[in-house]
């Protein structure tokens, strides 16, 4: 595993229109840095691995396990494994999202 | 543990002067968000835990293992546990730090 991965060597992933996110796995984690456009909706989904969203710009309305709250630039939540959750961008944003284990499927 | 996690109400702190993160910690990570400002030198240290650092703006010199490379917005490094390294800000940056496990110094 190489220590310096830049951006245009990661793994590039559109889940749906407006949302460009870019991938990178340590033995241990998954880092994904995603720009939303305003209005994308990254619909209800859940996964076994835990995660941590952290809003870098915008505004990222965000609804775990039924409860919604808009996150703003600095704000985070912590959503652990197996809880539904989903994602509407507010404005245009960027999030950063880790996850412990390694998705496996995003690689 | 709370899911949703404000800026204002994460653990702050300012490890040299020109470094400011917020830290919020999960089950299983540690996500830190760095302000640097121009010209701050984080001095080589280590850890036991993995690392995943993202740069998300400005420009960042990272050492790792006396490799030294710039990382602009969007750029990452792997550095996995116990592996010496350091940074200065090339210009003004924001960095997200991620950590597995918990870092119990950072709480």
């Amino acid at each position: 595993m190489e220590t310096f991965v830049e951006s245009s060597r990661m793994i590039a992933k559109n889940p749906v229109p407006g949302a460009n996110g870019r991938i990178v796995h340590s033995p241990t984690m998954t880092v994904a840095h995603w720009s939303f456009d305003a209005g994308t909706v990254l619909p209800e989904h859940s996964h076994p691995h835990e995660q941590v969203a952290l809003v870098v710009e915008g505004t990222l309305a965000l609804t775990v396990n039924g409860v919604t709250r808009n996150l703003n630039a600095g704000d985070a939540a912590i959503i652990p494994g197996n809880v539904p959750h989903e994602a509407r961008a507010v404005t245009a944003c960027r999030i950063v999202d880790t996850f412990n284990p390694v998705r496996e499927d995003l690689r």
